[in-house]
């Protein structure tokens, strides 16, 4: 989700000829202004539909590519959605093939980056009754999601346009729990919309928790920063960057 | 990939005090803006880096949600990257699980699209190594990788940001045949970086044997069109949509 974008207001020209004595023009102006004020402040209250995401699709500049567990970081704390990649129980054509869907998640507020993935699904979806029944699991992404590489000119396949694959085993947290709330708080930080949610869906706060890291982030081959490394990274938060690595083509 | 937006170019204001007479500034103004159209010119003879893919971020508006079939070929036709599933032979920590890597891909031209997608990978890769191991693979497609989504103001995850998820066998492509020199040129014509890539990497021509087909493109459910179903719609192309279904918030 790109909301680095700045939505603008557009007046539509009404070209009939307007039958609104001019004497009551400014006031009709008045009342437009103010209904559209009313309706951001709406917006803004129920946190949707004007606020969808709240990762930015301009991201700070990454750290140097030899810091790969950092680089990791970076791209986890800086997205906010993934292919899910699960093995699928669905049905004789597909039982055993690898399936992947698209999810929203959020490893914490952009303040306080964990690298755990946390996601927001409902057993109404095949894919998380799946997982239910095999835990095995990873979490793609790539910065192709937003414009660092279109800002770099790299096609989604090069490898500097920067994708990280998480594998692991997913958990589905106990409702209520401690960690459950700091999920769901995390996944509400950087998705509003989710708020507004059906509840009939029962929905359901998930982790990975990761077991092996690929990193690709520049050419000679990817890199594979330890479970270890990629959690100690964040004593260094990849906030620190900002600004002090310009961004080159 | 992104490459609907348009690249302006900036010039940088140089602050220092400047020592070049004024009577030769307007012909080293001149000597700048040639170099920048010599430039230009040559990134559009060597298709890169000034276009690295030809797919535009602001794709046709979509046919109607009940139209399956014709909504996932519309999806594939109009995108241009992929996360592409297969199960992970690499080590003992991941052995068996399913992963996932960011790969661009092309169903063919845009006045072309066949719905079957190509990909050019290496066996330098090890997941395309895995991929001769064990074919079973799926490739998922999210409009979010464009604007649809932020135009519309949905989160990634909510189901009317479309994505479609393509489950199949991964054949890699016999050199030289005519359907590798075609998936090539699919793929270099939405790709044209691909044709700068290096040699040394021994690149193959693969493609998706679609098994079994998953849509999301609206509340309510998945939908699963049918194989042929999805073929058949190639008939009545996407493109005949354009400008006939209003973007709608």
């Amino acid at each position: 989700m790109k909301t680095g974008r700045v939505y603008t207001l557009q007046f539509i020209s009404i070209r009939r000829q307007s039958t609104v004595p001019t004497s009551h023009k400014g006031e009709l102006t008045m009342l437009y202004l103010l209904s559209f004020v009313l309706l951001a402040c709406a917006g803004v209250q129920a946190n949707t539909p004007f606020i969808v995401s709240s990762v930015d699709n301009e991201i700070p500049p990454p750290p140097p590519v030899d810091k790969a567990a950092q680089y990791a970081r970076y791209i986890v704390r800086n997205s906010d959605w993934c292919s899910l990649s699960h093995v699928s129980h669905q049905n004789d054509v597909t039982k055993g093939y690898p399936m992947s869907r698209v999810f929203s998640f959020s490893d914490g507020p952009l303040s306080n980056s964990t690298g755990v993935p946390y996601l927001y699904t409902t057993f109404m979806d095949r894919g998380t009754r799946d997982l239910k029944t095999d835990v095995r699991s990873t979490i793609t992404i790539s910065l192709d999601q937003g414009t660092f590489c279109d800002d770099r000119k790299l096609d989604a396949e090069d490898p500097r346009c920067s994708q990280v694959i998480l594998t692991g085993d997913f958990e589905f947290l106990e409702k209520g729990s401690d960690e459950w709330v700091w999920g769901q708080n995390a996944l509400f930080v950087k998705h509003p919309a989710m708020k507004t949610w059906p509840e009939s869906h029962n929905w359901i706060v998930g982790k990975l928790n990761i077991k092996f890291i690929e990193l690709v982030d520049n050419v000679g081959g990817s890199k594979y920063p330890t479970v270890q490394e990629y959690f100690k990274a964040s004593s260094e938060h990849p906030s620190a960057y900002l600004n002090k690595i310009p961004l080159t083509v």
